[in-house]
């Protein structure tokens, strides 16, 4: 077990932080209230947010710096320049009546978009020219512009001919606003960002967003997400932005569906943990309006050491039966909380047989994987990495006992109703010997048919799947593997494996899973054929077939066909496809060396299922290719 | 009132119809019986379907021939050519591989999909000598193949390409595949399909899609729709079809992601339905296993001539309140049921006090939109028309009282729990007379402010969206207009107008808007501020502003800063602009003359809300721009 070494910092530079209302719900006063609350030091103001609020402009910033929030944008003006001159002439007007609207918001800085329109002005002497006119007029009225190279555009598109244009025109009053989503969105590189005039970059706007291939403003429009949430490289971008000399605020505009109705504090909150994350990963230091920088501190994840089943009183006997069924052997039963421990040598599986706890919704008894927990020697170096990044650290009442009788202080991931991680109570093994009354047993007797876990496959909701994200990949530090759309009987699942080497050289891997709302619900999943799962690793699989056969177990059988076809597909000898189809083992091959075999049991409960896996020559996947033929199989054996 | 003429139909083609194993969830017998269910004859059998079910391929053909279904096709055969030879040869031991399942399945008949991998063969000449060793392999086993140009294939992407190279191979064992998806995906031109060797079209596979500017992997394996549900130009595609002499049937493959997780029976008659919508619309009948040819025949739409609402007994108050203000009276109520008939002229307004009728679900007292009903002077035709769609028509149990009291027969189109279109009952005037007690009143009465309705709002949820889409199109024969994304203070709505000329020369519109799972449920919707509407036609939006007021209608209150922006965008007379903003009256142009002048009442239990509105110019909107200002003000008014 490796003490995770504090992380040694290069002088770090504080930066504010600032998030444009249309990246949260609500009405403009709930949008300040949550920016405020997530400790945003400032807000751009969303015309569209404005002009439906019921607040007048002088109002909002009384509003905002009630809350302590300076308004550090106004935007977007559209449009301005037009090869038209009757209209460029109405721009004009039009625009100084956006100044009317700053002088009242106490703002001077305008976001100006290039135009997407049929009349934009295509010749760069005039479009030279009309910026300056704007710039002038800004000037005399105290405002300044800052000019943005929309990824649609019409002549305008690449911020590095914005850039250029600003640099031309050469006027005090008018800069660029530098945006990742347009400059990454079209893969343009960030580099040259390095060389720009720190001075004229007037602001910078952030957003991540997932790899997709598709009509680049929907892209921008429907599914931007937060740093850390999607597929861009950010922190490359930032190193430019960096080394630009840039030092004004970080902002976020996000354009999210989800984001659109969802709690505008937890989003917000989700957003301030972003800007740490980027930060982390770029070595600055968030200023804080109360110039309380919190300080986290880097950890690395120990293997899993346990994991927590909420299966209630009727579910919790079959989990029981079945964990024994895969070698699983009760070690104690811990009388004030009334929770199980079943365990095969480092491996611990933890039933909780009541109803109505924190992990389980009341009245529920879904069996489902209600907590993960890893292995660490300094838990509290991981409580202040995640109060670094605002995970409320809270002692979690103990199911069915007393609250205060096992009141272990644990990190509450707040992920999911089905995913959170225990990481201060469980993974203590002085504390569970002296909870469950257990001997430390020798890894290497007989009984012992598992290395390890695996991975673990959760559900998460649509609404949860960003949080989710960001949480794994910031506090825990998980990568993102490549996404999976995997068709079955009951619907496609979109699911993104995560992953992180552990201190001992293994290997962490979650599988999330996005449920459609209508399975999501309050309480546990529910979905035909099952989805929640934790599958143990072994080396042998037709050794451990062959054991749990003997303890009793009858895995999911694996229909003929699949045989038939996999003997039809993939170069096999006949007699081990022979053995395959006896023990319904499946099979993967990732056609450079790579093998998964493994086999599952029935569902518990609608979902919840064991696995037992073998993986080999650096396979990286998770045998999802056979998830069609297992759900169907498990729909085959309940009809 | 013009009575619906019955068609006339040229000499009509008897067509046979079949489906995709892949275009329905659940396991294979499950998806065996919906399509029986819904009289389809035949079915494609998708290779993870059969390779997934427990039941061996005789037993699969066992179960198709006791539904009466031929198995018309198995399906796909990927990747057969190879530039390199050693892997062509595997793929031809694999090829003899599928003719073995084939022969259990007794379909002579293979799909043979052109190769998306890096080996597939580039030079034509190779490919032929491909596919003809296939061809004769094929032969030799009775078989037959049908190769299809992938819209994403390496090489062959075009279906000239691979209808000139089966030209070229001439086998009687090879031939193509016509797929909808494939040619109108790229855009290609379905004409050039009418000079094609009929005998050389070996099938026909059909799916519409939504026009989405995306990857076509992806648009393909989770947006495909049934035709009638989304935006290709299926009737130009089927009369070059139909011009090639193609006889063979009329196949559906659909990959959607909604529908994978869908009840089959219902999606297996939406796809019969889909059929019968496409032979409608290119003159065919189809023919179903059991001969029975049903006759629907065409109507027109009549003037929306009331509108449902149920309100339970909580919500009935305020809605008649409501009503009242906006100019509507009472005018009797039915002592049967308990519907209190409010009347405008020509538009009347049925409010049901009743919880738990069949509209509402139970002890739900959400008011929201149960029924539209359409003027006709012949229920009958449409009940034909209804029954030709497999649409029930069923009477309806009379909310409150003895079911048989007022049993209507209605036509209840079961869209969702929101919308249905009631057809027979409370059209009939003189029923309508004698039920309420009514009198006819005159319609240019002082106190008639409407001229009719101008739309109908309604939610539908994601489960319900591709049934509602067709059955408007095909039953009603609505016209899909662009659709339109309306971001808000809550959320992002897709919504859809659907628009049909009436028999008086008006317009009945219908909006339906998308709602995220989450808010659909089994019950009404629920949307903070609000969604489900009715607006009603006037032609002076200020006289009729003037009469809400003095009715004692207390609109939405709009914004001030609404009407600054409005100054600032539109040549707008400034005292036209403070009536408007005392009047909280809303607008929009189309830049082409067309205006939409609109106030709106607050909400009632967080749906309904009535709007008035004035068009002119030949404006097709629905004043969607104003949505968000809208709903922000409704929330404001809340808080």
């Amino acid at each position: 077990m490796a003490a995770p070494s504090p992380i040694v910092r290069p002088a770090v530079t504080p930066v504010r932080t600032s998030i444009a209302t249309v990246c949260l719900a609500g009405t403009l006063p709930e949008k300040l209230d949550a920016a405020a609350a997530a400790g945003f030091a400032g807000i751009e103001v969303f015309e569209p947010d404005l002009v439906a609020s019921s607040l007048r402009p002088r109002e909002i910033a009384a509003a905002a710096a009630d809350r302590g929030l300076i308004v550090d944008m106004y935007q977007p003006f559209r449009d301005l320049d037009s090869s038209d001159p009757m209209r460029f002439s109405r721009n004009l007007v039009r625009l100084q009546r956006k100044f009317d609207v700053m002088d009242d918001l106490d703002t001077d800085l305008l976001l100006v978009c290039s135009s997407p329109s049929p009349d934009a002005v295509a010749d760069d002497a005039l479009l030279v020219d009309q910026l300056g006119a704007a710039a002038d007029l800004a000037a005399a009225r105290g405002k300044r512009l800052a000019y943005e190279a929309l990824a649609w555009g019409r002549h305008v598109h690449d911020y590095r001919l914005a850039a250029r244009l600003v640099s031309t025109v050469d006027h005090p009053a008018l800069g660029t606003c530098i945006d990742s989503f347009h400059i990454l969105s079209r893969g343009l590189p960030p580099e040259p960002i390095a060389d720009l005039d720190p001075d004229s970059i007037f602001f910078l706007q952030l957003a991540d967003a997932p790899l997709m291939v598709m009509d680049v403003l929907q892209w921008s429009r429907h599914h931007r997400c937060l740093p850390g949430q999607g597929g861009f490289d950010l922190p490359r971008f930032m190193r430019a932005v960096d080394a630009s000399g840039y030092a004004g605020p970080w902002s976020l505009e996000v354009f999210n569906d989800v984001f659109r109705h969802a709690d505008p504090t937890r989003i917000a909150r989700d957003a301030r943990r972003s800007l740490r994350y980027l930060a982390e990963t770029t070595r600055h230091e968030l200023a804080v309006p109360d110039d309380e920088i919190l300080s986290g501190g880097e950890v690395t994840a120990g293997d899993v050491v346990s994991i927590r089943i909420a299966a209630g009183p009727t579910k919790a006997p079959q989990v029981e039966r079945m964990l024994s069924q895969i070698g699983f052997d009760l070690q104690g039963v811990d009388s004030a909380t009334g929770l199980r421990l079943h365990r095969d040598a480092d491996v611990a599986v933890v039933v909780d047989p009541s109803a109505g706890t924190v992990w389980t919704a009341p009245g529920s008894e879904v069996a489902t994987i209600a907590q993960i927990a890893l292995r660490t020697g300094d838990p509290a170096a991981w409580a202040r990495r995640a109060e670094s990044f605002d995970v409320p650290v809270a002692p979690v009442p103990v199911p069915g006992g007393d609250p205060d009788a096992a009141g272990d202080a644990v990190v509450r991931l707040d992920v999911t109703d089905v995913l959170s991680v225990d990481l201060r109570g469980p993974v203590s093994r002085s504390l569970w010997r002296d909870r469950f009354d257990l001997v430390p047993r020798d890894r290497h007797e007989p009984a012992a048919l598992f290395d390890g876990v695996d991975h673990i496959g959760v559900g998460v909701s649509p609404a949860d799947w960003e949080t989710a994200m960001l949480l794994l990949r910031s506090v825990f530090g998980m990568r993102v593997e490549e996404g999976m759309d995997i068709p079955d009987a009951v619907g496609t699942l979109r699911s993104q494996a995560l992953t992180v080497r552990t201190d001992t050289g293994g290997t962490l891997r979650i599988v999330a899973s996005l449920l459609p709302d209508r399975m999501a619900g309050t309480g546990p999943v529910r979905r035909r054929g099952g989805l929640t799962h934790a599958a143990f690793a072994c080396s042998d699989i037709f050794a451990a077939a062959a054991a749990c056969r003997e303890r009793g177990l009858r895995p999911v059988v694996i229909p003929d066909n699949y045989y038939d076809d996999l003997a039809s597909r993939v170069d096999l000898p006949a007699d081990v496809v022979e053995r395959m189809r006896r023990e319904h083992i499946l099979y993967d091959a990732d056609g450079t060396g790579g093998e998964f075999w493994h086999f599952v049991t029935p569902t518990i409960g609608d979902d919840l299922f064991f696995e037992v896996a073998c993986r080999t020559g650096g396979y990286r996947g998770y045998g999802e290719v056979n998830s069609a033929v297992r759900v169907a199989a498990v729909l085959a054996a309940d009809t």
